[in-house]
């Protein structure tokens, strides 16, 4: 069969290198005649040549400030919805939140079982096709934080900027968007991610937190959701997702292979336009519903002139072996999620799919 | 490199059957020419082929009775520590926990932040060499369930016998003893279990749990704790440790392979009596420290003479291919961890070594 494009919007696919090296390993690994699940997380083996690694190449690659940890979460972003509020309230009542899609909104439902959360900002009601623009924004200034989704996977948006915001931590779910470009880490209180979508296979979450702000979790907060915990064991008082940190760290080494983030940051700009392009010169045959200066890069949605071309669409892309382009069942359409996995010649083919589509149904 | 047979406690060895079929299919699953773990967890592939099989080959293992749930939990036994009070107590204060080992004492610490814990039972006066006998037990009727650890990894030691519990659900962490013989589920509220010793990679916990205590959950209980968020969507929430019940699910096909629980703990049992009948018969050489009958069956826990003679011990047969045969630091010596994927000639390999050790040395 030939060369699969798998456009999956997460768990999403892995750089092919990435693949091909761990199935090389998979039951010797680095000679010993085991499995790198097989092993003790606490082992000079595991320690040494995975846990230290990955932290090391994830603090180059983000050139994380030392006053930040890097934490190793079982678990995905969902669970990060409660251990947010439950880390960083404090003796504070409320948090700001942005609403601009439906992961901002699910991290809003959680945080509302813990506190009182303002919203400094919301889109809903435009169906979170833009981000709202800085003089709309309402903050509280008794909030804990402000937390926001960079990027929205299911509706497509993504932030332009990174907010301003002064004086409380600013938190990002950058689950879909870590790694694909440079950012300044600088600017934040915490940024987590769950690692499906641009690191590794599901079950574990990133946590990049300053230190300042570890040690304050409410009482009531399970051992394994409070950030000291990871932080005071390097990540290892209990098993973690073992072979999900043995993958991640060979992505962040191809990522440090392929140049780094500002390298991937080009690439995926490049990637996106291409799409985005050819749907903008498709005299509406395509369809994208978000203001222009708020697509996202990583998620492409959008939508054919009716549900019959989608459904012919979604089959014989499939054929073509282009995979997984159906959109979230809440936004319809198709959606392509272009990751750093995702090779400039998976986003040619899947463009060159699409002009001969339209070219014969248009 | 000749065959390594891995005496780690866990994450541990799995079957060499299984590590084969997963590396044989490890970049083109069931011919999609995608890995399963990169595709989506909501996917008809997915759920026809994992998450279905995973729970039906569970369900007839382990004859788990239809009035039952079985949870796929993304993290390990110690998220449970924590889960089991939130979702039991209810409006109950306290709970029973049996304290029999380290791995008991820490479930009971993470209980304590959330009820008062009444220790039915304790052989920590014992050093945790024995299981204190059904006289001895003092249960308070008002706990709102009873726990216990039936096999205690760290210190080698395993309840002879399923505790007769009345009126209040009986709680068990069987992480290293799941799936080794047959065991009665209907005696239990809940069993649950980390996958990473008996069933698969870490990341994962099987929860087992009696219909009708799911939905009592405290208020504060995080959505992602709340056993109800599992039974309600099928484990399928939010993205699970899809690699690991991928993982787990060839390891429930190879246990029927075998012949069941019920061949596994025959084959167990021969196991653990070669090693015990050689300690036994070495003059006081190797030691084990166990009550006869609370010998554990799955880790074999024993002392040389002297410190220099363990240390070479542990070196020469990791040199002979026997590897990971350190106890866990609290207790020292030597730990043999034989679950079911440790075969029958890894075990004879290690009493051949030992045989010869002590011809040379005793």
């Amino acid at each position: 069969m030939s060369r699969i494009y798998n456009f999956s919007a997460g768990p999403a696919m892995l750089p092919e290198a990435v693949m091909d090296k761990a199935r090389e390993e998979f039951i010797n690994w680095r000679g010993t005649g085991m499995s790198v699940m097989e092993i003790s997380h606490r082992s000079s083996d595991f320690v040494n040549h995975v846990m230290k690694p990955a932290e090391k190449n994830l603090r180059e690659l983000m050139q994380v400030p030392e006053n930040y940890k890097i934490l190793f979460v079982t678990g995905g972003a969902s669970s990060q919805f409660a251990m947010v509020p439950l880390n960083l309230l404090g003796n504070k009542k409320s948090a700001d939140y942005f609403n601009t899609g439906i992961w901002s909104q699910k991290a809003i439902n959680e945080a509302k079982r813990f506190c009182v959360v303002n919203i400094a900002a919301s889109s809903e009601i435009n169906g979170y096709t833009m981000i709202p623009s800085p003089e709309q924004w309402q903050l509280n200034p008794d909030s804990a934080y402000v937390h926001y989704t960079p990027n929205e996977t299911i509706n497509g948006v993504e932030f332009p900027m990174i907010p301003e915001i002064d004086n409380v931590p600013l938190v990002a779910d950058m689950s879909s968007s870590i790694l694909s470009q440079p950012i300044d880490v600088s600017r934040f209180g915490i940024i987590y991610a769950g690692a499906q979508k641009n690191m590794g296979p599901p079950g574990l979450a990133i946590v990049i937190i300053r230190e300042d702000l570890i040690g304050y979790a409410l009482s009531h907060t399970p051992t394994l959701y409070n950030y000291n915990t990871y932080a005071a064991h390097d990540s290892l008082y209990n098993t973690p997702n073992t072979f999900a940190i043995y993958m991640a760290n060979l992505v962040f080494t191809w990522v440090k292979e392929q140049g780094g983030l500002k390298k991937m940051g080009q690439i995926n700009q490049r990637k996106a336009q291409k799409l985005y392009e050819l749907i903008d010169a498709s005299n509406g045959f395509y369809r994208n519903n978000i203001e222009r200066i708020a697509r996202s890069r990583m998620n492409i949605v959008f939508y054919l002139p009716n549900d019959e071309l989608q459904q012919l669409f979604l089959q014989q892309s499939h054929e073509a072996g282009l995979a997984y382009l159906k959109g979230h069942k809440t936004v319809g359409g198709i959606r392509a999620s272009i990751y750093n996995a995702m090779p400039e010649e998976g986003v040619d083919a899947l463009v060159s799919f699409m002009k001969d589509f339209m070219q014969k149904r248009g």
